[in-house]
């Protein structure tokens, strides 16, 4: 199996529910340091998983989609704590969509919070 | 498939017994930055794998209880070469011990003993 | 010259004003990766710069006092803007204050915004 | 499943065919730093998954065939875009040629072609 | 004193004229992970020592004239070794160019050529 | 000013004596990355700081007479706390005779004990 992961970053803010969370559920923010895995059983007949400019580009365009904004305010996410995890999942979601019919066999996306932690959601595609 | 990571470190000092180890047969030491990675198919109500300060506490414990040691003078290393690979599964083995019934489905420990070389174990909960 | 450095972080909500700030004007929030660097011309009689535990407890206080926060409510930056070079600065000085009559000659901070961005203040002591 | 990994580099010319490389067709370079992945379901008597110095020797004798070169001069790659993920492919099928009979289950091998991207090839032993 | 650190990088093939470049005397190549920082004794009234986005875009712009080339074809550098350190100098005193009157006080270049190695120019503004 | 850094590292065994150590009295061990750092005003003949094969190569045979040891019987360290930053200025000193009459004007040297710790010593030459 091949992969190719390219990375990017976005700076949010949000604020979360539950007791769990403790003083994460006051406003702060987070800087995501986002890496997208792009996986592929065979190479293509230029010899890639994906070009890299395009993944970049893909990657961008839905970090763009959540980049400088208070998530709190975004109504796809009304009702949803938008933890890391969480977020992952969203991008990977939104990659695939934007990706339409690519003939890649897979998709991870990490999302770095901190040089500590972080967290990731891989799936099928 | 969800995971979160969380990364703490210990320093600690062994040797190993063996011709293979060469040198490292002699009284030496390492830090080991410790990477555990919490896995779950779904994410629970808060929309977490495991809540990140939790998770940070678990391992904190683990390694606490490996921390400022000469692993050659603990007991549960007698006769055990205490290498990077096998100290990975005694981390994740005693983590798994210590979460209990969580819900997750597994885990992963990484153990880097340099810039330039780590070890994994993996296994399900 | 000898220097310890110790790193943390902090995850912050905030906004800018002024139009070079372009989208970053809206509310939006950022991981701070910090790193303080403790500068002493000669070592004191236990062979320290600063014992590393009170350096990053020291770092930890300081930084608590921001984390988790939308800065935009905090009556300290009224009227300024919470640049990372800024913010650099208020870590350093806050330290400063807190260190007391230390010995050390100087001090820098660098907080790191992204992978690709940071910015740093030093000062003497 | 346990594994080990070690870290080296190479540094490359080479230029690719096709219009999807944009720029990267003209003569340029690269320096990939490369991470072996050797995998294994139970240690040996040594503890070992690899003696991480013979898995670091095993590396650098394959790198040493490949850095400091343009590889569009060489006859192994004549006709083939020398990309990130096909050279992550060449590093781990020489590798595993190298390794022999070595009780191994899996490799992969990373090659990280700048600090926002790389690409990956795993296989079986 | 303030500093602000953007990365950027650049892929080039080279070779090296001298008996101490040993094998780097064949034409290779490297990924070189930029570093420029700028120096500014106090900040401006937006609270900055150069916006982080239009520091991006001069580097960028400085990169993308050696980027995707062969440098041993560039006149600029006819009868020079393009090291590390000299491009560092390369790089630094083009952005110094581009930057005009800026209010700066200084800049540091810094290219990264591997993970165990790296090279600096410092100047003034 | 230029400067060329190389990395390299050492795995040691060592204890401290003085109450401000705390557990750290203990006999433990520590991964030392050093980076080395050469610094020079003008480049040379060939345009280097200094060749980074042979800067890597001094940095090494400095490490290896530390590498696999307990620094606690080492007779250079009898009576010293081999504290981080001392060490610094060990490698840094033993360097600098190493290199001899070198046309280089100062050398600093970092010891990465952890990643959220690191200590720093720098001299002419």
């Amino acid at each position: 199996m091949f992969s190719v992961t390219v990375r990017d970053h976005m700076m949010i803010a949000h604020s979360f529910r539950g007791e769990v969370f403790g003083p994460a559920q006051s406003l702060h923010g987070a800087t995501y340091v986002v890496d997208a895995t792009f996986r592929r059983a065979t190479l293509d007949a230029d010899g890639l998983v994906i070009d890299i400019a395009r993944a970049a580009d893909a990657l961008r365009a839905v970090l763009g989609e959540l980049n400088y904004r208070n998530l709190d305010d975004e109504a796809d996410f009304a009702g949803i704590n938008t933890t890391t995890e969480m977020l992952a999942k969203v991008v990977a979601d939104r990659l695939a969509d934007a990706l339409g019919d690519s003939g890649l066999d897979g998709l991870a996306v990490t999302l770095h919070e901190s040089h500590v932690a972080w967290a990731s959601y891989e799936r099928p595609l």
